[in-house]
């Protein structure tokens, strides 16, 4: 037995690439397109790590994806915790759960897919402004 | 970057162990009590999978969990979908998506996460009770 991948839908790819990829800093590694089922797979995944990607599916009939709490996240190690929400507050994007205590922060993707961030390694010393930031929303 | 794990809620340990390890063959790799938060982490993987664990968070505070289409499933690789997917019927499971062809087959925990199962390598020849089952629900 083999774990092979979490699966989310997405509404919208273009978006969608742009947090996991651009902002989140995964990389596509596998994309599967079906003319008859009408839908694009892309698979998403950490450097060095393809063997836990993250499968998009993106229906091109319009749809909205409802969330639910049986799920609760997907979570990733980085290297700078801060450097990275900085990017993300930088493209607009809420950080729901700062990282107040250099260790661990939660966002949200474009469909509201929780996505937990954990500084590999000792935490980073505490620094603002995310020692000060309050919690938006939930995740 | 590295992937970390998912993380599913469930509202009965006893009885999502039982699924998840008893019938869906994982095996637990870590447990976390928390007597202040008043809740258990349990993490299970596949055998010699550990670096790709699901998460599963037990709230000790009567909860429940509804269910959004916005994840999708976790999906894994297994050594005999027939084989698996006998012994989960057996145990009363409900295969939503039999795997009629020999290849993939839906099936859902007691918190309803949609879990996939593919056949390792090759397709099974096609099998009854299988081939001639009926969907049941969504997944």
């Amino acid at each position: 037995m083999k774990y092979l991948h979490t699966m989310v839908r997405v509404r919208n790819l273009e978006k969608s690439l742009h947090f996991y990829c651009d902002l989140l800093g995964l990389q596509e590694v596998r994309r599967y397109d079906s003319e008859q089922g009408k839908f694009t797979l892309v698979f998403v995944a950490a450097k060095g790590d393809e063997h836990a990607p993250l499968e998009l599916t993106y229906n091109w009939d319009d749809q909205t994806y409802d969330e639910g709490r049986n799920f609760g996240h997907v979570a990733y190690q980085v290297e700078n915790i801060y450097e990275l929400c900085q990017r993300l507050l930088d493209a607009g994007v809420t950080i729901n759960r700062p990282p107040r205590d250099g260790h661990m922060a939660f966002v949200r993707s474009p469909d509201n897919i929780s996505i937990e961030l954990l500084q590999a390694g000792e935490s980073l010393p505490t620094a603002e402004p995310w020692a000060s930031m309050e919690n938006t929303g939930h995740w």
